[in-house]
């Protein structure tokens, strides 16, 4: 094992910013587990926080970006006792947060909590997870933010069950996992977009049906006809603004809308009567905890799911990395740390 | 028993419009009780409906008014199995919601259904309830519509339970309801007000904490701050428009937003980071069903719960007791049916 | 259409006491459909219920059994709502449980509800669903009963998920539809069986793995084994008597056991140990509501997911049917109705 | 502070055995509190161990009893982030269940874990949480088993409300607070016991009804009688055996049998009938965690809850402790560890 590996550091906003660092390899405290990393994800919120620190908590620099790694435990500090040297490991997104309501004190991965975009990393233990089995590490390495994401919203909040209808908004690694978990549960899909040879691409991978937005404006009532009149049983927005009011509408009696979205308007905006009338439930989904992740990962096994990840990118790609997540990719986009 | 009873009637939108009818008491068809009404609790939906019928559903006059009654049986239809003559009732707000997530093909009673405002109703046997036993009418009459909602969003979706901290905005039935159901079920209260008098007359009621607007129109913060800074568990939005963004600030992680009103601004307006980052559950509650009344009277009548109604009026006061209604009263304005 | 119709009658207990009539079709009265009966599924309780009356409730001849049939509206008395003449239709198993908790005075229909043998039947319009729209009606009339109580135990009560593991016992018509149900659902089945060439029948309905009784007596040890020691997340009790000890030792932590058989010991026995250290919920189930088999019948339309029928037998072949019943099928055997 | 404390040590298993040693006291290691103890509340548990460590988990001498302490934070090792030197606190009864699902490596204090019966004593910073205000120290100590246990069956997992009726039976710790919870939630309890005298103090305490067993050996019938026929909503099983069946002929149709207790005999025994007829739940209850101990520990605060400690005893009392906890205490009994 080397001496030092290299970062990528932020010393002040903007991507133009970002640099890659050589510095020493730290080594485990009591509790700490280091990771040889070997592929990250890039979230929007990356994006946000390396622009502005707006991507959630309000962040400064310095930090090192991103969440969500996949690698492998190269060692452990004393009293370790989840891990052994040689594991396979996802990182968590939040530091701290095990099960039931978000603790405080709970720390985001890639700010405030540490970052991910290095070649190793120090975790305390109980911030990762056994990856799943089948995967690659750029595959496994979607699981933590946008997987966990879908998976919290659809599933372990959601109770989502066979003979449902999901409504997904865009293509972006939240939308297409939820098209996969919705297809391995036995339920419809309906896929919002604005590209119609994304949707194309939906239908490949499980999307019963796809809107296009410019034919469909006010898409709520193309899913009550597809729908018989009922409405879906879960959208998962991701746009924002206006468009909840639309979600809300296209929703059946009872029905579930998970907010999720930083992609449009930040400001909901919506009528109080669909609310009434429709007796929704409207749910914030901020990621999830450990004990979801583990459920998530056991069922990606079980099903082979395969996560969407349209490219993966070199170490000192990161700057193509994050362009290529301003133009909206289709699934995932990964940098590969890995010599 | 007469053969003609009084009615209220309103032929066109507008109090003005509301007449005083004699008319023939119907008789039960197979499946229907007939109804001596005694007491008649208005809500604000009444008042909407007569003034341009705006009340939820979009309804047409002509049509006689208000949802809650108690009242007697005095005659069953053929195949009535759940009711005899004799036994004292209250409405369903709903006409047909039993249990579960609401049914198509519902009605609420007061338009579309039929209107309570009448000396004698006929309803299907499925659209009321025995009445608590030690309550006056005027006391029951108010439990099927702001009794059930308090019920709904705090007990039947909201779990509340001993050593929770609800916040209530105003002092109209569904809020004083609020105060008392959290108080019996070891609660705590925080209550907003713009009236000081009121909000004493709440403590009386045992409400634990009250606010008065003038003083904290950014209540958010005096919430948390008696919370510790944990914030409150459960949250009766009774206001609307950006109030709504209070509401979400004054919520712990993973706290709970009813929404019930059409007091303020039936326009909701938040961002979605409050929301994000404390992953609430916002709910929409259209008063409730059946089974959750059934258990609500069941509560009152252990509990020995006194409604807080601030006044009775006779059965040709209507105008007065609407007057009263919109000056807001405190708690339930009831109309007395009673020859 | 004729004006007599065949109809099996028990005037006394024991199958050999089965009589087929030839009776006047009845007429629907108020808020009843007249249904054409074109398949009626055998239940193991149907057999009990002939046998001795101990089928559930205790019930007296003279009776018509079964509860599960499919067919068609062929008229609809006074009020009727919910149907046309002309639409294909399933029974629900209990007359008026709509939703939520089950109600007192809901009757299990073939006694002391109206028995499904025989070619028209009377239902209050309430006590039927919209058949699936792709299967035959033999196979749709497997859903009121089977259907719905692996529905009830995995799905509305259990919130089954992708990824979990579902034990099943035995392989008749509950057990079938937990493998189905389950595979729908992205989870792993582990399912028992005294019968090697029935375990290899269902591993090609889409089993995970088979148990031969004989061979793992102790199957609760090969259940942790599977499970990297975790345990099962639901397992469906099936046998009865001690194995539910067995079935508590299969369980994870916080695991679900759904108690539905009949066809061991009718006495459960067990430590209070496992329960204590595993947190496991225990629940009976007694079938399901409407409400629920809607939403199956919405699942089994998505999913094209076809019922396992061993044997369908014309409506004179009943003795025939019951027989095959005693030496219990693979899956369900169905009497057909339909001249 | 002094260098050495005395502490209970078990050698081998038998009351006889207990040794109150004088040994060092321990310093915190990273991520450990030392607390001087100044109360540990004793459950039937403790005894089981010290008599053959049947007491749960099969556990073996050399070990400190008890698992239940109040006291005082003295010093805290490197890394402690949830308390500093002062703080009251109590100790979890599982060391290391947070949330959500029991996870496995969860220790039980008082074997396997570390012992409270010691003036000092050393935990992980998660093992406890802050104790209420207004209690004194022995009645604190009561909270993290007997407490927690009444509080995860009836508000955690049973979301226990007004207008309920609770069945308890005994007149020991958890069905004490059973009794305190029930009417801080406004439901309704119904006592049993096989003492009039304590049946007395309870209804002092705030019982609404109490059974002698001597006179009702088949209760069940008597609280059917008290609730018109429907059943209680909550039985929490303290008794096992054969009771079992009455506990769930006395339930509600859906209602929730909590089982709890090793006082009578450990094998459940039942027929299914009433279980699949009445679609009851059984669930285990194993303590909790220690999310739900602070929500009690808030409860018991903002209701000034005051637990029943029939008589303290002084540290070297222990065996006139453990004779009391023989003969079946009204509520607790604590051992003050106080110099």
């Amino acid at each position: 094992m080397d001496h030092t590996m290299r970062r990528w550091h932020l010393g002040q906003f903007g991507k133009q910013h970002l640099q890659l660092q050589t510095v020493a390899i730290p080594r485990p405290g009591p509790g700490q587990i280091l990771v040889r990393v070997t592929a990250v994800a890039l979230n929007y919120r990356d994006k946000m926080n390396i622009d502005n620190g707006t991507g959630g908590a309000q962040v400064q620099p310095p930090f090192t970006p991103a969440s969500d790694m996949a690698g492998e435990v190269v060692a452990v500090g004393d009293g370790v006792q989840r891990f052994i040297a040689g594991q396979r490991v996802i990182s968590t997104f939040w530091g701290g947060w095990l099960d039931g309501p978000w603790p405080q004190g709970t720390l985001a991965l890639g700010a405030p909590g540490p970052g991910m975009l290095a070649e190793y990393v120090l975790l305390q233990e109980d911030w990762a997870v056994a990856a799943p089995l089948h995967l690659t590490d750029a595959q496994a390495s979607t699981l933590p933010c946008a997987g966990l994401t879908a998976w919290m919203a659809l599933v372990e909040q959601g109770h989502l069950h066979a003979g449902q209808t999901v409504v997904l908004q865009g293509t972006g690694g939240v939308a297409l996992f939820g098209v996969q978990l919705a297809a391995a549960h036995g339920a419809r899909t309906i896929l919002l977009s604005g590209d119609a040879g994304k949707l194309e691409r939906a239908r490949a991978l499980g999307a019963t049906h796809g809107l296009l937005r410019s034919q469909h404006p006010e898409w709520q009532h193309e899913v009550r006809a597809l729908t018989e009149g009922r409405g879906a049983d879960h959208v998962l927005e991701l746009v924002g603004g206006e468009n909840i009011g639309r979600s809300l509408q296209a929703l059946r009696q009872g029905g579930r809308l998970s907010v999720i979205g930083l992609l449009g308007d930040a400001q909901l905006q919506t009528s109080i009567f669909p609310l009434l009338l429709g007796r929704h439930t409207i749910q914030g989904i901020g990621v999830g905890h450990r004990r979801a992740l583990e459920d998530l990962v056991r069922a990606v096994d079980h099903l082979r799911l395969v996560p969407v990840v349209e490219q993966e990118y070199g170490f000192a790609q990161l700057p193509e990395a994050l362009a290529h997540l301003e133009r909206g990719p289709f699934g995932k986009v990964v940098v590969r740390a890995d010599r």
